[in-house]
């Protein structure tokens, strides 16, 4: 590759409750993009604990963070406890102000709602939280990665994987993102055809939102107060 | 989901210079199953250092991991230091031994070759080290993910996923993995068709095989001297 690329800084949110497939997936695009260095940003250095269990150091703190050229919020349920959190919110407005791009993956877009930068974008996140996106002033968008103007978002976790590799394309061109994507052999062939509420058996559809509806709900309370906080 | 499922103990081994998404994509899905607890297992408790930087805290030790019902074993250029690390290499054929699956993904193959475990099996790995599977007496097979009595490989890096919903299909059943899939909107598309030495643009092969080449040959040298071992 050339090494004449111009550096990059990627920074990409941490916090505890993350769904750590959402940023694990675009890091591995980022981190092999040229003269790019990827940054793992959370509240403090302590390491954090994800959806599931899995803990990952931060590389810096919100306050330490250098200057970002690309913003990411990743999503998971832990989203719900930084919507009403002016620390994390402040630093995504302070951040998105000189960044040439400002993106989410999953319902990392709700977060970047909350902190007022997604009024008048369209954009995406996970199905299910996809009709939240209109509480903040988006244009829900039912696609795989959606971008308008410099933000780009993801659908629900390994959307992050065709996401990044997009966004690889747009700072270093298509031959660059082909070469990521044949490094980590991303020709998927999932055994089964149930990624999305559209192909999965119906019956699975049902339980898996029944067995949401408890978290959904709170969601979609926190969003509520969360949207009528925006300046 | 059956609140009815038996434990399953899922040890996932972690090691410096592991590629993190060999095994953050299939800990998504494995830690989604029911009563499912994943274990990162290393040789120390200190957090592992990933091949780009991203640093992952281990949950147990080699010592003091539990029995295991899965044995996995992701890839990347780290596994070469361990490819004549004995302790590694004991705990893989011990542990391999009560097992109801031994797993890889990606070049972590090369590992389970080393312990003796792939001899007479069909198996995969990283298409740019799948010629190597044979010096440790499997037959390397180009697929995705390969399933051979209770050993199954996957494929580079991202062939996680796939293989990951494959192992849970085995283990919980058809809807149990397809459950999974939706909540991880596992269907996959890929901005560009890059994702094999077959559908990539020649040049772009070309060039990243000229850069992986000095590694390449070292891992070949390394596989040479491990594979003269195996009692």
């Amino acid at each position: 590759m050339n090494s004449a690329w111009k550096p990059v800084d990627v920074g990409i949110l941490l916090f505890d409750g993350v769904t750590q497939l959402d940023l694990t997936g675009p890091y591995e695009v980022f981190s092999r993009m040229p003269n790019t260095h990827v940054h793992l940003i959370a509240a403090s250095l302590a390491p954090v604990r994800t959806e599931w269990g899995l803990r990952i150091s931060p590389d810096t703190t919100l306050e330490d963070a250098p200057r970002l050229d690309l913003l990411c919020v990743p999503g998971g349920w832990g989203v719900d406890d930084c919507l009403e959190d002016e620390r994390i919110l402040g630093f995504l407005r302070a951040r998105a102000v000189d960044a040439r791009y400002v993106t989410s993956v999953c319902s990392g877009a709700l977060l970047l709602g909350a902190a007022g930068l997604l009024r008048g974008y369209r954009a995406t996140t996970h199905w299910m939280s996809l009709d939240l996106l209109a509480s903040f002033g988006a244009e829900p968008v039912h696609d795989r990665v959606v971008r308008d103007r410099n933000r780009i978002t993801g659908g629900g976790v390994t959307a992050g994987i065709d996401f990044a590799l997009l966004v690889a394309s747009e700072l270093f061109g298509v031959s660059v993102a082909q070469s990521i994507q044949l490094a980590i052999e991303y020709c998927p062939d999932p055994p089964f055809d149930s990624g999305s509420p559209q192909h999965a058996p119906a019956d699975i559809v049902r339980a898996l939102l029944e067995r949401s509806a408890g978290k959904l709900n709170r969601r979609r309370d926190t969003v509520a107060r969360a949207s009528a906080r925006i300046p």
